[in-house]
């Protein structure tokens, strides 16, 4: 059996919940092949990406699948890419808000996942689940802690990877879309077979 | 026991799908204390209307319910009125495209949904699905047949109402939000058990 | 020279400002053969509707053409009909939050504007600028303004109707749309000349 | 003075026109110190990438702004990076719609744009424009344009980026936002002000 260290985050942006740990935490020990190891991250720069890397450190997963919150989207998204640049439209939850800064200093402008994230696509879409591939994860923490991640992995077995989750119907308001809890749990139960 | 008529529209505006008739079929027969008699309508100006009319005329329900597609929608909505318009953006499946036309010449400006909308909405909140009343039906079909209804069982026992929602997730395309077929059926089992 | 009652409306919930007044002040005093009498409206249910009707009955204009913001929409939308409903999602300015209440007991479930909408948006849609029919002003103030105006009115010369502006750029935030004050400045002067 | 290549595109998807050349070609000659050469790019994998650096050897420019469609978008976005992926969910204008294919076999992830984007956002916003940065040019022409671009002058004093513009009103619809083709070209003159 494979394991698979996956992680959600702690609310932000003043919402109450964060759909990407809520789903996470629902999903069941094992599937398919996969165990899972779950872990909460801070929604704070630099912090989630350590926290990410001590676990991985401790656990030796096969691979990490990291899940975040994108607020407006449509659908379920894994990324494609990440990018490295540090830089927030609002403030983490320690208040920080950096600019135009990399997330490693010399560093490449970018890492591509190594996750099979065109599969992870058509098994969610096989389950009817609203999904797509994603060019962006942003320049928030969920960027910062994949790029981290992908930088810190590099050449190894360890493959990792990164999924946006839209808001919840409570979240919402009625100007944006949502998905219901089941489904992101369905999407990334499908999701996570594939790996 | 009491009878529902509930009606899915087929597709149309080149759609392969209709998720109103494709939700209506998956309900079960009976619902809390409803029994469903469930029918397909055609997207036809005057053919729809007169369909449920002839339907409601034969079962004699206690209650309609017509189902109708909202591309482009983020949840499920209890329609809450309509009007005496007819006015269509793109034509129906035979052709017709009226603007500006009353449904009844003559006929009240609008008539109000006489289903619990409010307590339709809650229901389906509680089930975690994307939903909200919705103040227009629109002026197409959809509109047609609520307002078409509404004047016909005015001041009688047999209330009616209306409920649009969102695309499949393989109609919706990258641009526009949708809904999985399981949550749709979800909601509608949630809004019926309040009727 | 014939004479329009032209109003926009104050900040509400939590806006710094409202383009429906930002663009009315801008609006020159004259367009084609119109003379503009422009006022501001308070976002306050009752009020709103009291000082309209008190303007028009001070000011006897031949057109009464109340302007909303909609924040969301994607362009300027003429309101084809209101609704007897008063049933608000955020609270007023002065903190009151009806739900399922009529604007006028015992009143007509809908009007329709008096207003030339269609060539309304013909126009503006001459001028490039983002435009539709709306079906639905909600239920909120701009509701009851143009519901309490079109019931003042009926079966008189003077004509009324409503039109809703998306937010400015400034008030959107990267998730929903807007429109520029120069295009709404400009899609209400081309409405205004076709009056 | 300093010289500017300005690029905009070819229709495509169907559409009639495509807003980034309308705009193009609408702007003068001369903005502040910069002298433009305007292109029109086909929509085709390799063939527009391979006439810009065609005109680029041709002019010698100090700067090169191609600006493309992104229909959906709210905004004007000048692009932040460029990946190294070629794949399309709709054919370019001569068929071609590759999947997961690099734009330049073993070249970096990614480049970062060289124009000074956030000014460019910043001089939008002061003129009332919808803008943001934007941290993906998707994995269309547009992206490949870019790429392409930054691959080739990377270590040269000749700068490079790109511009993302929305629909046109006329093709919008009415379920996608978009922008008064004045605004796109008010907004591309404030962004070309600050190259």
């Amino acid at each position: 059996m494979k394991k698979v260290l996956i992680t959600g985050f702690d609310p932000f942006g003043g919402q109450a919940v964060n759909p990407s740990w809520e789903a996470v935490r629902l999903l069941p020990d094992e599937i398919g092949n996969w165990q899972l190891i779950k872990r909460q991250l801070p929604t704070v720069f630099h912090k989630a990406a350590a926290k990410v890397l001590e676990e991985a450190a401790a656990q030796n997963p096969d691979a990490i699948l990291c899940v975040g919150q994108a607020g407006g989207r449509k659908g379920i998204t894994p990324e494609v890419v990440a990018i490295n640049l540090r830089e927030a439209g609002i403030p983490d939850n320690e208040g920080q808000q950096p600019v135009n800064v990399p997330v490693v200093e010399g560093g490449p402008a970018a890492y591509f996942s190594t996750l099979p994230v065109r599969e992870m696509v058509k098994a969610m879409e096989a389950e009817g689940i609203p999904c797509g591939l994603s060019y962006s994860a942003g320049a928030f923490v969920c960027n910062e802690v994949l790029y981290t991640v992908l930088n810190r992995f590099e050449g190894t077995a360890t493959r990792a990877g990164f999924v946006h989750v839209p808001f919840l119907p409570q979240q919402a308001g009625e100007k944006l879309p949502s998905l219901p809890l089941e489904d992101i749990v369905r999407g990334l139960t499908a999701a996570i077979r594939v790996l």
